[in-house]
């Protein structure tokens, strides 16, 4: 690989809310997933509240981290966002009126929203005169580029529509151009039924063999591990040959771990098995409420196999929709194996499926009896084998019980698929 | 107020994939939250790579920042995680077993995991000699609290349920013997039907009588706009009793855009209501495929009113499960105001409920029509005063237009039920 260094870059991200916690920063990971597709790499990233001296104590520091700063957000038309005049001061230049702009945003005021444009609007066409203006299609903040001592300095909007579509259409062609950016190469697969440290003591052998420009990941979540494989280089050919074959090194060491080759969510890898067999899935959801529906259905394309969902969150549901027996439910609970295995295949006969999964169980943090704390699920799988049911213990809040009751009912699914089909 | 300076923190997360966008941090903002209740400000977030050298600069310039510098991830058991020997190198110590966190780790796999016990495991129980141990009882890996030049510096992992856990239970209530924190209070309330600049127009008096040291925000989502008064002070009682009385001015400035005088979700705001009126609800969706069931269900107690739900993905569950006309669906399309009519008085009528609400929808990327355009999405809302039904255009990603459809069609029964019932 190449002696040249990556494309280093600092995200700064502003708003008073990410620092109070009330909105969760999604924009700095789109970005940089975006960014790592063209071989630019996120040193840091920063978080301030649209306050002026931490904006700007940000910006002095970025240019330690690497030649590129992205910013986003403050650019709105409101009194708290304070972006735009500071960039002007910070960059030594005076507002002016970007005709483009201001014709983009009274056309959108005309056309769009119907309604009068006022001075706070066509003040969205006010741009420092050391920028270059990156038109926005998606709304009126226009992006801006910087350039100050060979480093360059884009700011967004925060609006995750308009930073992204500015990102794809306007940034991104330009960083190509400006910079030389090389590669970044991710292999990752997914292991389930192994934890993290034992994972490690399986395959040391291979992490110790691995070049030092080769990084390996351990990414545990919902009782599965996910193990990747990163590095960076100029020669994009030669970078994903030799990550490939490090990357076969890597199956054969986790062996009968080894879930998918590839970093996909578990209802993807549902989908591709189910799609491939020209199968079709429906779902029973008591305690996930149609948390699996809305995972399945998510993904463009789910409508040639998901057919739908019947979340039976009251317990009458169950027994007047799933043919759920009466007797069983008030005598061994709908939490339980009878429970789940009529409602699996009351869901699959209703619904004319190839596959059925069905979930009851107690999320928390009501509903525990003595016999059956929170975390108690019940799971169910029928098909063309059989019914087969299972129950687990979660010990997680509510929100993190019914994302992991979802996955591991899907990944029950992916087994009895792989080995009974 | 008082003239007191609030305690501000640095908050520094550490993990190769938030820098590569493959995780979220979702840790940073509950944090925030969390802290906030105390009166303890977050002034600026960093997220650096699993890297000596990021890590080592983070941790020297956060103490500008502020008093408070919390730390979390890094601390697993794979080589991969750097933080611990670094810390332990950063404040001058020495790496020493501490034994109760030995005999818990020991403990967890001899009777929870009831696997044999790896070296690797027993590192977990290693800390610098000059920290004071946080026992970590959800996990192998303890929090850490070190001191230097009067500023504290805690670690934490990363794994959220870890994290939350040590910071409830070990670090607020140290943090607020050892610092005097004061209070920060907002008062949020929520508009709709009016967008964020009209709304400042509208409320731009109110907004310029506002004192200095009372913030206000304008957080617009959905359609929606949140406005947010915040300030901090050491008197509690002083502060809620001057922000109440700004926010009921706030309350008139915005008139009839009024929705809600909390920060509550759409979905708690709807289940209120009918919690209120002890009145049932059941949701009929396709293009959503059972996110509005999830929205509904996934806040404990929804099951006094949330009925349940079918997710009529594919269109022959239309016809066979909510009553959808056969030659409707094949002459005017699924995505017609008969057919949305017929899912919400089908689901109604067959889940016994109230109220139901039906969507039906493209969401893209495929799907579209020249007639209906991906973002095309037809409601409608049933109960005691009948049926009624509208037509929206979004213009997002399918993500997007998924959360957006299932906003707009609990504010579309929210409505409904004020003005009617």
């Amino acid at each position: 690989m190449s002696a040249a260094q990556p494309l280093f870059t600092t995200i700064i991200t502003i708003g008073d809310e990410l620092l109070y916690g009330q909105v969760i920063d999604t924009n700095s990971a789109w970005m940089a997933r975006l960014l790592n597709q063209s071989g630019i790499l996120v040193k840091r990233r920063v978080a301030v509240a649209d306050r002026w001296d931490d904006i700007w104590q940000a910006l002095t520091e970025a240019p330690q981290q690497g030649q590129l700063v992205l910013i986003t957000g403050g650019l709105g038309p409101t009194a708290d966002d304070i972006t735009k005049p500071l960039l002007c001061n910070y960059f030594g230049g005076k507002m002016v009126v970007h005709q483009p702009t201001l014709d983009h945003v009274k056309n959108i005021f005309e056309n769009i929203l119907k309604r009068p444009m006022i001075e706070r609007n066509a003040k969205q066409a006010e741009v420092p005169d050391v920028c270059t203006v990156l038109m926005n299609q998606k709304g009126t903040a226009p992006g801006m580029w910087f350039e100050k001592d060979g480093v360059v300095y884009v700011s967004l909007p925060g609006v995750p529509m308009e930073m992204q579509w500015l990102m794809e259409n306007e940034v991104m062609p330009r960083l190509l151009t400006h910079f030389k950016t090389g590669h970044v190469v991710h292999k990752t697969l997914i292991t389930a039924g192994v934890g993290e440290s034992f994972l490690a003591e399986k395959i040391k052998d291979f992490e110790a063999s691995l070049p030092s420009d080769v990084k390996l990941a351990y990414l545990p979540n919902h009782g599965m591990v996910r193990l990747r494989l990163s590095a960076w280089g100029m020669d994009k050919a030669a970078l994903e040959n030799q990550l490939e074959t490090l990357f076969q090194g890597l199956q054969v060491a986790v062996g009968e771990y080894l879930v998918a080759k590839a970093d996909l969510p578990m209802e993807k890898i549902v989908g591709q098995l189910l799609l491939e067999r020209n199968q079709t899935l429906a779902t029973a959801e008591s305690c996930t409420g149609g948390f699996m529906a809305h995972l399945l259905s998510k993904h463009p394309g789910s409508s040639a196999f998901f057919i739908g969902s019947v979340v039976s969150y009251s317990n009458r549901i169950k027994e007047s929709e799933l043919g759920v027996s009466h007797q069983d439910a008030i005598t061994v609970g709908v939490v339980s194996e009878p429970v789940v295995r009529q409602m699996a295949e009351g869901i699959r006969q209703k619904f004319s499926t190839d596959y059925a999964i069905a979930v009851s169980g107690i999320m928390g943090p009501g509903g525990a009896t003595p016999e059956k704390p929170v975390g108690t699920v019940w799971m169910a799988v029928s098909g063309p084998a059989g019914t087969q049911a299972q129950c687990i213990h979660l010990r997680f809040d509510r929100a993190k019980n019914i994302e992991w009751t979802a996955l591991q009912a899907m990944n029950y699914l992916r087994q009895y698929i792989v080995e009974k089909s």
